[in-house]
C-alpha cells in the first residue's frame, strides 16, 4: 500500500466514528485546535518563512507572495477563524424534511456527513486550518493536498491540528495531509473513489483541469474567477466608479476581483477618463478595446486579456454596444463565477440577472461580496464555479449530504 | 464537427431560449407531447417489436426482456407520466431563500435550471419519455444516449417528442438523441464539457464504472442496488416474511429489489423454514452460506453471490451472529442503494439507521419503497447511489440549481 493509499484509508476509518460524534466532542477539538495555533505560532511563521525564501528565489508575483506569507494577524485570523466554526450549529441530525406517507410510514430526509473530502489546494496556507476545522464541524474526515510553494506551513499546521484534536479525543486520521507534492501523487489521490466521496480542488484553470481530467471521485470545482462589471448607459456613473475601483482595487489577489470592465458606448467618454485617473493612480495598469484606447491612452487588449484572472492590478476594458454584447462577451469568457451590472434601469437589471449564468450576478454592488461571510453564512470551503451539489459560496452545509430514514409498521409494495 | 458534438451544441444552445420559458409555454408542449404518444401508440410498438426480436435472437433473461418490452398499458402509463410532470409546479425561479445583508444588500438564492442534462441509460424505453418531459419542465435541453438493444423504440419515442413541442413552440435541440451506440460515441459524449453540465448513466456497474472513469462532465450515478434486509432477533416474524417476501418478489427486475437477505441467528433456525416455503413457491432460487444450508435444503452460495445485484428471482442468504455482522456485510457489500432491517428493538432500529450509509434506510418497510412517487415527490429521473447534489429519488428539484441574485444600490466591500 503506497503512503497516499495509507492516509486516504486512515481518513475513510476515522470517518466512521466521526459521523457518530456529539457537537460537544467536535466543539471542544475545535476550541483545543484554535488555542494551539495561537500558543505555537513561532513554529506556524519559521515555517512559513522558509516557504518566503523558497518562493524569493523562484521569484514569485506579488499577488502570489500575498496569498502565500502568514502575518501575526492571519494567525490570529485563522485562530478565531477555528472558534467562529465551532460557535456554529451542528447541521448534523438536522431534519431537512419529514412527513407521513398515506400508508403510514414515515419518511426522513435527515443531514449526514459526506464521509471522506479531499482537498486539491495552492498556496493560502491558512485554507490547510479553514478547511481541516469546517470539515470537523460537520464530521467529515479530510484529506488534504497543498502545493509545493506552501508546504512547510501546511505541514505545521497539520501537525498542530493532529496534535490539538486527537488529544480532544478526536478519532486518529480525521486530517490527513499528502507530505509529497509531486504530480504522481496528486494524480493518485484522484484515484481514490473507495475512500474519497468528494473532491474539491482549488486553484487556477490547470489544476482545475488537470483534476476533472484525472478524477473518478466526483469533484466540485473551486475555479477561476474571470469576473466582469458591466457599466450601463443608464448608470448612476458616481456608483459605477465606486463599484469598478472597489472590483479591482480592494483585493486584486481574489477570485471575486474584477478582471474585465465593459462600458456601455452611450457613456464610455464620460466614464472611462473619470474612472481612469482612479485606477492608474492606484496603480492599475489598464488593457483596452480600439474604443477604448481612442478614448483614454492605454495599452492594447489582446484576445487573451479577455481570457484572464490576472489576480493582480491589471484590468481589461472594452465598450461594447450595450447589454446584448456585453451578455454575449461573459457568455463567451466568463468563468460562472461572479458578474455585476451597474444601472438605474429595470429591464437591464432585469435581463442581466436572468441571461447571466454565474454562481452569483450583482445588480449596483460590488463583485467582490460573493464569499460565504459576505453573505452572512460564516465560514466556507471556497467558492463553488460549478452548478452541481453546491454553487457560489460553500459553507458548512454544503459539506453535507442526506439520507432518507423511513420507519414503518410493516409496509409492502402493492 | 463530429454528429455527438453537432448534437450536443444543439443542446447548449436550446437551453439558453429553454431557461426563459414560462410554465405555460413548457406544459403545452408536455401535453402536446402525451397526446402524441397515445395517438402513435402503433408507431412506437412497431419499433418495439424489432427490438424485442433482436433481443431474442441474443437470448436475454427473462428480467431484461421486461425491462425492454413496451405494452399498451407501458404507453399508457408513458403520456400519463408527462401529463403528471405538466402538472408539477414549475420549481424555475423559486426564491430558496431571500435576506437583506447589514449593508442593504439583498441576497436571493434562486432556483435555476442546470443547463444540459446527458444521461446514458440501458434498457427501458420509456426512460426516453421521463427523463425528456422531466429535464423540459425544469428548462434543461438533454441529449439521451440509451442502450443498443433498445434503440428503435428510443428513436421512435424522440421523434414523437421531437415533432410535438417543437410544434408547440419549443426550441428545436431541447431533446436530442444519439442515434449511434458503439462505445466510441458514448466517450465522444462524455467529454463534451462545454456543452453538457451534467451526466446521468443509469444501469450496471460496467456502464457506471466506464462513465465514472471517463467522464470530464460532473456525475451522478444512478448505480446498482445491491439491497438487504436484515432479520433482527427482535424482529416480528410474520412481519419479516412479508417484508422478505415483498422486497424479492413483486418486482425482481427493479433496482430497489432486495438481492441479499441477512437473518440473526437468534430466529434463522424458525424464520429460515417459514420464508422458504413461501419464497420457493413464487420460483426464487436461494443461495445460502453454510449455516443457512444447515438449516434450509439450499444451493451454496460463494462469494460472487453476495456482490450481484441479481435483477431476477434470485436470493442469497446469510446468517449473521447479530447487527454487528450485519451491519458490516452490508458496509463491505452494499451499494448505498436501500438497506432495511426488521426489528422491534429500539437501539438496534437506531444504530442501523445511523451507521448505515445509504441512499434510503428502512425500518419495519421493505426497500421496494425507494421511488419517487413512493416518497411522495412525484416523477423521477432515477435513484442517485452518489452522495453529492442527489441521493436517492431524484426529482424534478433535483435537476436544477441555483444562483445568487444580489441588488444593491451601490455597496463596495470594505
Amino acid at each position: 500500500m503506497t503512503k497516499v493509499e495509507q492516509k486516504c484509508r486512515n481518513a475513510k476509518a476515522a470517518s466512521v466514528m466521526l459521523a457518530t460524534l456529539s457537537s460537544l466532542e467536535k466543539d471542544a477539538a475545535l476550541l483545543a485546535m484554535a488555542d494551539s495555533f495561537e500558543a505555537n505560532c513561532d513554529i506556524i511563521f519559521e515555517a512559513n518563512k522558509r516557504d518566503l525564501a523558497a518562493a524569493d528565489c523562484a521569484g514569485i508575483s506579488s499577488a502570489m507572495r500575498k496569498r502565500l506569507e502568514l502575518t501575526s494577524e492571519n494567525i490570529q485570523q485563522m485562530a478565531e477563524g477555528v472558534r467562529q466554526i465551532a460557535a456554529l450549529r451542528d447541521p448534523i441530525g438536522e431534519t431537512i424534511e419529514g412527513y407521513i406517507r398515506p400508508n403510514g410510514m414515515e419518511v426522513r430526509k435527515v443531514r449526514v456527513p459526506i464521509g471522506v473530502i479531499g482537498i486539491i489546494y495552492e498556496s493560502r496556507p491558512n485554507v490547510t486550518a479553514d478547511a481541516a476545522a469546517l470539515c470537523l464541524k460537520a464530521g467529515n474526515a479530510v484529506v488534504l493536498r497543498g502545493g509545493s510553494e506552501a508546504i512547510n506551513s501546511n505541514l505545521a499546521i497539520e501537525k498542530l491540528i493532529d496534535e490539538s484534536i486527537t488529544r480532544a479525543g478526536i478519532p486518529a486520521g480525521a486530517v490527513q495531509i499528502i507530505e509529497t507534492t509531486d504530480r504522481a501523487a496528486a494524480n493518485e489521490l484522484m484515484k481514490m473513489k473507495q475512500y474519497i466521496d468528494c473532491l474539491i480542488p482549488r486553484g487556477g484553470k490547470g489544476l482545475i483541469q488537470t483534476v476533472v481530467e484525472n478524477s473518478t471521485i466526483p469533484v466540485i470545482e473551486h475555479g477561476d474567477g474571470n469576473c466582469h462589471v458591466y457599466v450601463d448607459g443608464a448608470a448612476d456613473l458616481a456608483m459605477a466608479e465606486n463599484i469598478v475601483f472597489n472590483a479591482k482595487v480592494q483585493n486584486p489577489s481574489v477570485c471575486n476581483a474584477m478582471e474585465t470592465l465593459l462600458v456601455s458606448e452611450q457613456v464610455a467618454s464620460i466614464f472611462l477618463p473619470r474612472v481612469y485617473g482612479k485606477l492608474a493612480g492606484a496603480g492599475v495598469e489598464i488593457r483596452g478595446c480600439e474604443k477604448t484606447q481612442a478614448i483614454i491612452s492605454v495599452k492594447p487588449a489582446c484576445e487573451e486579456d479577455w481570457e484572464t484572472e490576472f489576480l493582480d492590478l491589471i484590468l481589461a476594458v472594452k465598450v461594447v454596444s450595450g447589454i446584448d454584447e456585453a451578455i454575449e462577451h461573459i457568455r463567451k469568457y466568463g468563468s460562472g463565477h461572479s458578474e455585476a451590472i451597474v444601472t438605474e434601469n429595470l429591464s437591464a437589471a432585469k435581463r442581466f440577472t436572468n441571461e447571466i449564468d454565474a454562481a452569483a450576478v450583482f445588480v449596483n454592488v460590488s463583485t467582490r461580496f460573493t464569499d460565504g461571510y459576505e453573505f452572512g453564512k460564516g465560514a466556507e470551503m471556497g467558492i463553488s464555479t460549478q452548478k452541481l451539489h453546491a454553487r457560489g459560496p460553500m459553507g458548512i452545509e454544503e459539506i453535507t449530504t442526506y439520507k432518507y430514514v423511513v420507519t414503518g409498521s410493516g409496509q409492502v409494495r402493492q
